[in-house]
């Protein structure tokens, strides 16, 4: 059911452009900034080599690639152009010129372009949105349409980067809600790379009584509902990726957004999300790729975001009858309700295309690792963690499986294929092992705050 | 660490004569059926041979050996006596001759032989109990005595039958509790039969806070405390096997004891317990064995209580989320007070002695048979069920996790070394993996009531 993208130079170098262009003009109309999607894909070359306009021209089986590749599928389907590598190289040389090209849409926006700008969105993805494409059109200014829409691009982003990183094909599941909305569940198990690799875009509606809706926001804060009941919408993107290879980091992402309306009609509406990385090693460079991205990401936003959320991250996944944290952190928030929708959607967005950058650059790099029976025995064990936190602490979890209608399949594909538990498993004082659990029981700064 | 048993027919059969024996004497003066522990042998025997005298007779691997052998290294220690096999036999073909000798020391309780028999049940524990032996001696009518001596003996009978099965040896972890008392924790671990082996004794004292009180209850019964504290104690003794096999069931079992001092001085007790039964596959013959094994000892105490704690355990051991149970249940109860202590602690007994003749007959039964990568694979889909179950529902594991001070590998020791999930696991219809997950949504009666 996946489509599996085969892409050339050419067109994917061509199809990056394009939909930057298209970013841009969207970005400028809703409030967000579409050069975003374009500075977000430099950590990762920078990481990989000093030189990112040669980077960006060799695109083997790079991130750099991986994330053209999405591009190439979202917004331009099966065409290819056979200048688009030299129109990238001077987008990135000469940026100036588009954000002149930015201005003049900001004046006259165009309301047919941005129609079949959104059908064209929703070709590259691993399913047709979970509203219909007809209902996202009448509706397109809204907060919840522009959501929908990057949750699913951020799915078919990943899913893509995945698929190419490992050869094999993502199961796509879609599913409907009875009480309202449904999901798409893109699940690849036992691949050649992937243990097991979910990614799960869910749209649901509904009504919530005033108690749910206070758990639902961490701070708990009290809604006023009509006879007791609150409309709501809720929507997001969460993945959890388990690599075979235990150099190869477990991920886990997940950005959201939810509104309610109150009984005088006003409309109370949040963001969440974060991304996280799990090794079962510590290798001090994965974990400043991956921190540095995020930071870079987080800095165009706020300059206290990323140590915020850093922190946020830490005092979240921990294992508390464990005493350790569940990975090395990343970041997480909740609650994001200001200054603005759009500013915050802004961030989240960049969040969301900082994925592939902050995680891809580091399966490429251990790709070929080898590894012993004792390294594998270990990362079993570190899986076996990852359930515990997961099914005793995470509220995502937690809500989900107590929520009637709720796809447990879609909820419970975080968990590793496989896992163990081993009694009063203890490393060595000097080992590997024993240094990553050092890490977890104090978490590390990894970059300058 | 663990004592390894090394039994002849002689002294097993010696030993278990004299424990008998002793059982009789002390369970006379406190009130409980001494008779029990030889009668809740029977079953056993009977599923394997209708000739019972015959099957005690011989004790090469089978479950009356098992056992046999706890008997001897309880009662006994390292004596043998020749004749031993003959006054077993004449034990069971002449109880009328015990009867008559309990008759005349519950006349004349011998205060030293009593005080020489905790000492010698003690010797063969796996480890001394947590409660030094001169306090237990000191406190030797009290149940919590009583209790610790209940749950210490039925981990050893447990830990060496299923020794003498694998062939492996548990690993002994005597542990102390900060805040008053401790445990001892068995693990074997990747045995020959067993994948994963743990029999767990905690007894634990100290101050309970008044909601943490009222939490211990399921009835949430309101405790009144000086000063808000109450001085409680709490003690039981907890399995789970998880064998390699997938056609040997995983077995579970935990019996427990409370007492909570009120601000006035008075006592609030209740006991807990069950043992059931999780299979890979439906084995109907070992379903009928099991639970009419248990149907048994509870109609010794009261004809309601096999139904009503049948139906609690399939209740209880509900994976809400899956919509299906654990396993094919067995036996659960909580919080039982009536209709006086020691008949409670009586029912409990029953129950504790039933463990071995409920679960052995069955390992010995499949010990052979061979099974495909398929059922090992099955067997790893429901492990981890069981997996979801312990960590999201279970009481015990939720308030061990969430009580400061819990030796952590103790409680999770439940959890089996290795488990799996695959997304969308669906048995083809027709199947054994469909046949049980149909049990598993609809419980079924396994014997008539």
């Amino acid at each position: 059911m996946a489509t599996i993208v085969i892409c050339s130079v050419n067109k994917t170098a061509q199809t990056t452009t394009r939909r930057c262009l298209s970013s841009h003009v969207r970005g400028l109309v809703s409030g967000d900034s579409g050069l975003l999607s374009s500075r977000s894909l430099l950590p990762s070359w920078r990481w990989f080599s000093r030189s990112s306009s040669v980077r960006l021209m060799s695109h083997g089986c790079r991130p750099a690639a991986g994330r053209s590749s999405r591009r190439g599928v979202l917004a331009l389907g099966g065409a290819a152009a056979a200048t688009a590598a030299a129109v990238v190289a001077g987008f990135l040389a000469n940026s100036s010129h588009f954000q002149r090209a930015e201005m003049a849409t900001r004046v006259s926006p165009n309301v047919e372009e941005k129609e079949a700008d959104i059908v064209e969105r929703c070709r590259g993805l691993m399913s047709p949105p979970v509203t219909d494409v007809k209902v996202l059109l009448g509706r397109k200014e809204e907060m919840r349409t522009k959501m929908e829409l990057l949750v699913m691009e951020t799915q078919a982003e990943f899913c893509k980067a995945l698929q190419e990183v490992d050869g094999g094909t993502f199961r796509v599941d879609r599913w409907q809600r009875k009480e309202g909305g449904g999901g798409i569940s893109c699940v690849m198990q036992d691949g050649k790379v992937f243990e097991k690799a979910g990614v799960n875009v869910s749209v649901v509606f509904g009504n919530l009584t005033e108690e749910a809706a206070k758990q639902m926001r961490s701070r708990g804060k009290v809604l006023k509902g009509k006879d007791g009941k609150l409309p709501f919408c809720a929507m997001g993107v969460s993945s959890v990726i388990h690599p075979k290879n235990p150099h190869i980091p477990t991920v886990h992402f997940n950005y959201r957004y939810f509104e309610i309306e109150e009984a005088d009609g006003s409309k109370q509406w949040w963001f969440g999300g974060g991304t996280d990385l799990t090794p079962i090693y510590i290798d001090k460079e994965d974990a400043f790729h991956f921190h540095n991205t995020l930071k870079e990401a987080c800095d165009k936003h706020h300059p206290q975001y990323y140590s915020d959320f850093k922190k946020w991250c830490d005092r979240y996944f921990y294992i508390r009858h464990r005493g350790e944290t569940r990975g090395i952190g990343g970041i997480f928030f909740d609650d994001l309700d200001s200054p603005s929708q759009e500013e915050v959607f802004s961030f989240v967005k960049s969040c969301a295309q900082t994925v592939v950058p902050c995680y891809l650059p580091i399966v490429y790099r251990h790709l070929k690792d080898s590894f012993t029976d004792k390294e594998k025995d270990w990362q079993q064990v570190r899986r076996g963690r990852y359930v515990e936190f997961n099914l005793v602490y995470d509220r995502g979890v937690k809500f989900g499986l107590a929520t009637p209608g709720s796809r447990i399949e879609s909820i419970l594909m975080s968990l590793p294929l496989t896992a163990k538990w081993e009694y009063m498993h203890e490393p060595a004082k000097g080992t590997r092992e024993a240094e990553i659990l050092e890490v977890l029981r104090t978490p590390k700064e990894w970059v300058k705050t």
